[in-house]
């Protein structure tokens, strides 16, 4: 088994925290140790390192490199990207470095990942994709669902179909929605959250990719070397939209695990650990006073919050942002409405998704 | 008439952006001019620049000089004060320099202030200047009273006796008094707001120090130079305590104009014109979204506030506030418990009052 890792996002979800200059995978959340190398410690427990592949842009080798030695993943594979070209065309890369570099056979199992989420307990995650594995064999593309616990706006969903396996065969991917509709899909029960997870063959990925991508297929032809030196003219596109909503050979396992992707505060809030009054405090000095519900974060200066409640507060570098909890997927638009306005200093206010 | 102002306060109740360094009368507030300015301009509409004495601290003269010269008040005198020693020995060096320096005689009238309250409209604040000067002509200390609108527990109170010209005598003083007490004194409605601000002649000042603060009067008896000199020996006591309560001369005069003291962010909050959403954005790249009732202030990097709801949000050098509005007399008790805790970055952290 081969583990490509997703590791090349310059987004700014977790703005003004995380930047282009440092994006989430780099930043330490839960504890004193980087989203990514948390990851890499996870598919340590199922893969050597030479079993890895960490996909990056160019900009980020230096980091990645540092956290594959912090975590003695020595020997993983670091594969650069000259530049931002979304999933498909990163992924497909990989395979095809796969199969052509380390000489994977067709039937090699490849699990894809991001580098900034949180799973665990890490041994029920290892079932997930054991039971991967299996569908994979049968030439199945496996991609990872999530059993919505609320109408979450921010996630892409999946409509499930038959039963297959100990998952279901995929009716449909749905866009982000907007509240009513994810309102819906909960109450109806079959929708499941897209965890970006995937799990197939080499071989499986390669045909789905011929039907489904040809223009991303045909530049793989001259081989790895071709591919990597021209990537700049791949489409700029998704996994999920130029293969996942396409082919008509995927299938949806719920995950065993607990999921959480960090792609907002109000998430990031979710998965931290809080005390009596439900306040999370970290890094830094930070004083709360009379608060509840609320998550503070500085990168410097002292914090100290008076009487507040359900509050979101991060002291970055390059901002300050003080949102009310349940709000914050509002800051993409802010920030949109920011830099129409020409305001100075949104660097770092991109707002599309991660882009990996 | 001469005008005392006592601008050598290094308090910091506008925590974080007061401090030390830059004391609440050299910040700009309302719009693009300092409080003292604003202060010294009040007074040059019934006085001439060399009627005004301004009481700084001696690290704060070169900044209270810049003020007089931006104000067109050359010619005010500047003295400074080796040590911080509270209002008392601070009123009774400038009356001594008042007498001996400029040779006012024993009726002059001296009018003392602080130079960081608002006092408007000007020409309702010099009918009571005129008032007060009508009762220091039959020798009486004048203190202002402001009618409370509100049970703040922030300022000290003044109980008022029977009538006395335009105002009242003063039966007593009372301390800073908690929640219920402030209550009370509200519904009774003979308490006012002491506003710190003094009327007197020269003569009654003199007399009533020999009677209330011998130990002052004491050390003025060899002239201004040497008390000057020997300041630091001068005991560390408020007018308030030192006379204003001791002293059965007194009599209380409701100001006519509107007053604030910006002692608080709350009382920032009320004096500064509000938009639509009754939000206040002061200084700097502020961004609300969805907010209400929120006061903003940044010296540097942005803020961007979302969802959020009577809050008072001030991004400093030194440190990030967020309190809630209507509880910012906590912020002592927060600083004092930080300094308690030893926790570093308190610069500018002392709790007590501005000490004049």
């Amino acid at each position: 088994m081969k583990v490509i890792i997703l590791a090349g996002g310059g987004g700014t979800r977790l703005y003004p925290l995380s930047n282009e200059a440092h994006p989430k995978q780099f930043l330490c959340l839960e504890d004193e140790e980087t989203l990514l190398a948390h990851t890499i410690r996870r598919f340590l427990g199922v893969a050597r390192p030479e079993d890895l592949l960490i996909l990056t842009n160019e900009r980020y080798v230096a980091q990645v490199r540092a956290e594959v030695e912090k975590t003695g993943a020595q020997g993983a594979h670091i594969l650069p990207e000259p530049c931002r070209r979304n999933t498909a065309p990163a992924i497909a890369l990989a395979v095809c470095y796969c199969r052509e570099v380390l000489g994977c056979p067709e039937e090699e199992t490849l699990v894809v990942a991001p580098s900034d989420a949180v799973l665990r307990p890490a041994a029920l995650f290892y079932q997930s994709l054991h039971q991967a594995a299996v569908a994979a064999r049968r030439k199945k593309i496996v991609v990872f669902g999530v059993r919505p616990d609320r109408p979450e706006t921010g996630y892409g969903y999946i409509e499930i179909g038959k039963p297959y396996g100990s998952g279901y065969l995929v009716r449909s991917f749905k866009e982000k929605p907007d509240l009513e509709t994810a309102k819906r899909y909960l109450a109806q029960g079959n929708h499941y959250w897209n965890a970006g997870i995937f799990t197939f063959t080499a071989g499986t990925f390669e045909r789905e990719l011929a039907i489904c991508a040809p223009e991303i297929a045909g530049r793989l032809a001259r081989g790895y070397r071709a591919a990597a030196a021209s990537f700049a003219q791949m489409p700029d596109v998704s996994i999920d939209y130029a293969v996942a909503e396409k082919t008509r050979n995927i299938v949806v396992l719920p995950l065993a695990c607990y999921w959480n992707d960090l792609g907002s505060w109000d998430a990031l809030y979710d998965v931290l650990e809080k005390d009596e009054e439900s306040n999370v405090r970290r890094a830094g000095d930070i004083t709360l006073t009379g608060c509840r519900g609320v998550l503070a974060l500085t990168q410097g200066k002292p914090v100290i919050g008076i009487g507040l409640e359900d509050l979101v507060i991060v002291e970055a570098e390059d901002a300050l942002l003080v949102v009310r909890r349940g709000r914050a997927q509002e800051i993409k638009e802010v920030l949109a409405q920011r830099r129409a306005a020409g305001t100075a200093a949104t660097r770092g206010g991109k707002e599309e998704d991660d882009g990996e």
